[in-house]
């Protein structure tokens, strides 16, 4: 197949990381025989310092022509003055392309078991896939489409306070709870819904969607889960969980938290899918999860994983090509199994060797 | 000393428990020569079924002439149609005698390490004090208070929408940071302040309060932490943590979060404290972290472990009795020590004994 590939390398271990994956895809293409064209801009600090926006609005019309995003990370050691913030791109991109569903796949390794935090038995069996709604909630309590509704810092009497607002419509929740019920029905059957329904409002309402969303869905089980409870339940016993769907600041939370049990937040892919179709699938935006790490940048010391798994997200999610995302998920682990570790895993023994090695492994095996 | 302690054993296995914290109380009391004088009444379900509501007026009027609250649990299995909650007693004594700063201690006992779904080596040195603000932000949105600044859900032309508001004054911010670097004063002179400053204008103000009132202790060190690499950094590294202050919702993730390197939630106390003075401290709540755990309640199965030592933060913060709060918290150490266990924790070896048992042997520590 053809295919647009947008690639937005970032900031400090961005760009190795990235370099990475591209090679990944383009072994790909080259082995299945497929034609990915590969366009690449600047975002982060560098398109701050040459167009004065953390993504320049030309970028922004190239992506949309991609049928999919891939991205490094943005972010740096110091935040100069009150300018634009690197972060903003994201949050561009996010509201752009209304990339609504941010799916996190969260499964330890057998050979790395040993880096987590976790006793190997609570790990056990443990393969869960967080859908985090992407789209609206705190993150939006400042946009000019919730009039009177604001966040702000203002003045009360002679003191100050401060507010924000958590909105959500009933198509917000309906598209994303709805992504996690199809993604279940791939996998395990099986979703857990997050929410404070017990103190919020938009909790109240999320879980009657779900409700009605999973009678359209009577293959799959499912639950309601206060977001309290489940911070504890995914350390406790990971292994219940299959695909775990909740609002966007729980998500935040829930999804840094589970990192954990993989070991390294350097291994884990993500995905932020929009609803515009694809040939393949959907458009969607693919990084790792981790961020720009500057203060090892360019000295081939990064964990290119959390890059190529994306890659392979990317080749399922809007391309389409599930052979294909299956082999590059099977050559990590090859690699993995044969003892070759980046620096953050490496103390989970085997060998340790850098950025390019890794990768370059990853595409031998493939 | 005189004082006069209100007694709410609540639900399931509420009264078992606090009976056993009850009779540690009258102890110490016996031991130290104090006069502690005890009134108990109804809350939960049974107040709902005596007195309509999750806690009568009545009540609240003898709360406010005590002390400190000894608080059991509320909840049981089923809820019955849409009568009162048995959680709006909570939520009556929090606004009521405004309670803002709910602290959760979490220190793993030696004995208990293997209790704990973490590697030993990840919980060395864990010892932290969460202090949660308990009196304003997304659990009051729906508060007339705050004028078109609603907690609903509602119509938005054919489909419903709901919003929720996070709003906090800079003197709900300040008194509960001042109380934690007050108490980290205390301890090992480090603060925690956790936010998401990178979205949230709530934050940004809680920030600009932390900064301030950090001036005031020269003494205390501290930083400031998104509240997503807190939920990270509580599993990576616990140690690093002294005292963690944060809003209220990101405090009920996080501590249930935090609950968990300790093995057992039946193990933790809390207190819930307000500003009104008493003669040996400031007026408070205490109860256990766990629930009412309804399947196990009258069977002798319960861990008193969380009301006893709720009973000990008692009698530190609101009796002013330090000498005798360390000695209960030696006793339960004692006892774990030698073995003895209830069946939450009975996995980490030792001898399995029933919730009065275990109680008595904290008494005979004494
Ligand atoms: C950078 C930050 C605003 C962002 C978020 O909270 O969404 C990040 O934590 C993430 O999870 O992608
Ligand atoms: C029962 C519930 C509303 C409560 C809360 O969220 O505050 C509980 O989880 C707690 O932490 O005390």
């Amino acid at each position: 197949m053809n295919a647009l590939i947008m690639v937005l390398p970032g900031d400090g271990t961005g760009p190795e990381v990235t370099d990475q994956a591209v090679e990944v895809l383009e072994t790909v293409a080259e082995l299945y025989g497929h034609r990915f064209t590969i366009r690449t801009d600047l975002v982060g600090m560098d398109a701050i310092e040459a167009y004065g926006a953390a993504i320049a609005d030309d970028t922004l019309a190239d992506c949309a022509q991609a049928d999919a995003i891939l991205f490094g990370a943005v972010g740096g050691l110091t935040q100069v003055g009150d300018g634009p913030r690197p972060e903003q791109a994201l949050f561009r991109l996010r509201t752009e392309f209304e990339l609504f569903a941010n799916l996190r796949p969260v499964r330890p390794f057998g050979a790395l078991i040993d880096a987590s935090p976790l006793k190997p038995e609570y790990l056990k069996g443990t393969d869960l896939l967080f859908v985090r709604e992407l789209s609206a909630g705190l993150y939006y309590g400042h946009l000019e489409t919730v009039p009177g509704k604001p966040s702000e810092i203002r003045r009360r009497g002679n003191r100050m306070e401060a507010i924000d607002t958590l909105l959500y419509t009933e198509d917000q929740i309906e598209r994303v709870v709805r992504t996690a019920f199809e993604l279940a029905g791939t996998r395990r059957r099986n979703v857990t819904s997050v929410d404070k329904a017990n103190v919020l409002s938009s909790s109240v309402l999320w879980r009657r969607v779900v409700e009605r969303v999973a009678r359209e869905h009577p293959e799959v089980t499912w639950e309601h889960m206060l977001v309290d409870t489940c911070a504890m339940r995914l350390i406790r016993n990971p292994a219940e969980f299959d695909v775990v769907v909740t609002e966007n600041l729980f998500g935040d939370i829930l999804t840094d938290e589970a990192s954990m049990l993989a070991g390294s937040i350097g291994m884990l892919p993500s995905a932020s899918l929009g609803s515009r179709r694809t040939p393949g699938g959907v458009f969607g935006l693919y990084e790792p999860v981790h961020g720009s790490a500057p203060d090892i940048a360019r000295q081939d010391r990064a964990n290119p994983i959390g890059a190529i798994l994306s890659a392979a997200m990317l080749l399922r999610h809007s391309l389409g090509l599930h052979p294909e995302a299956a082999a590059v998920e099977a050559a990590v682990e090859a690699v993995l199994a044969d003892g070759f570790r980046t620096e953050d895993i490496a103390y989970a023994g085997g060998t340790a060797i850098g950025t390019a090695e890794l990768g370059s492994r990853v595409r031998e095996q493939l």
